[in-house]
């Protein structure tokens, strides 16, 4: 219980230029590359509690995929904004986790995300549940 | 209300197959790139209407932004995978539109969504009320 | 030699229609993202040939990747242009094929670029000669 | 000539992640995407000069646009490698800049590049000279 609110306490920060890549025709970022902004806080996230990605998959054959998101656009950001993408565990169980994102210009909020992810089989794509050691660290 | 019936009557399919910028490490579609799909097929959903998204902005002055998107993802596509992408109003504002959208292989649903589009002043990206002979065609 | 002609003669086209997710806040088609295009026309090509990427993993263990690509910007695309991608293969060696490409709008020539695809193992990433069967199909 | 050599000489380095939606089915990162990175250090590149693209639209009415580009795909890159990517100046014109560049993984070459950018009216994407203030920055 104290582990997974010390968990849902760990919220995560980071700062996330805005490129041309990210923009389109309309002059302000796409809304799918919110999502690749979100996916690269919680990386970061995981990383900071010592773990990759990629490790994930070559050492316990998992890998975490997104199973829904809950994405309000509320301000559009600009090329060359310096955003600040943030990543917060509100619920964590055996075999997924919840997150809350926000992409923030100073203090404003911009784009809010709920963000499910599911532990799976990195061969069968079967949901499972996290290894104990994955799970102990994020408690 | 005829009228809106035979908008949200209005189905639309774009096929759309899977090449490997779609995809990632994973082997499947990258999460964010369904939102892509997803606005392809509004845009042709639009085109079939008769009007381009280009035509928005330069005749009228404004630009449809995603107010929100709910996705759920169910089954992953692959790479050389020929998807469906469906779009189908399901409720129409005098400042937005509600899709709701699915990514189907054969007749297995992978990811479904539900999309609110707001009608913006294509220069303040403020909401305005669609122009009228727009939201006529929609109806 | 005449096999070579054949391939060398066959030169594929692609309709592709500029959405949203290929502009950016320049107005235009981001220069990245003729490479994407530029891909799909070979992708379609090989499918044409009657073989997909995906089942050059599976069935010879052998990937195409780029070695090298010149591009030459003309013009910008546009937000709704419709372009024609073409695909023509100018040399076919034993583990590398040399295609020139083409991005045109209308009969305007806004983007040119010459690739060489290289041959590799799949799980070495090593160059290696093409399938037999495979050549004879180029051929 | 001497303002041309300390331009010449002056090479930055920006440090970029590989994140999933930079990787594809092949287990690497996607060949497009590297034109990415390379923009994004030619970007941080005028930053560090003290100028944002986005300024100079708003500013001097130009914006820089890729003329061409020349890349070689020596090894690939990995989804969670750190990787460096270089910018450095190797001509400097009245309008145009050629830049090489260089993604490396600790100290090995994975793709380089020679890019020639070119200062065009960003309303009607005709080339035109560098405002003498910017090139002065440059020099």
């Amino acid at each position: 219980m104290s582990g997974q609110d010390s968990a849902a306490a760990a919220q995560f920060r980071l700062p996330v230029r805005v490129y041309y890549e990210d923009t389109d025709a309309g002059g302000v970022v796409y809304y799918a590359n919110y999502l690749k902004y979100f996916e690269r806080a919680r990386t970061e996230w995981l990383r900071a509690a010592g773990h990759d990605q990629s490790a994930l998959v070559s050492r316990w054959n998992v890998l975490f995929a997104v199973r829904s998101i809950q994405v309000d656009y509320r301000r559009p950001a600009r090329l060359d904004d310096q955003l600040e993408i943030e990543a917060r565990v509100i619920s964590l169980g055996r075999a997924s986790i919840d997150f809350d994102q926000v992409a923030l210009s100073d203090t404003i909020e911009l784009c809010r995300a709920q963000v499910r992810i599911a532990c799976l089989d990195a061969r069968t794509f079967r949901p499972r549940a996290m290894p104990a050691e994955l799970l102990e660290v994020f408690r």
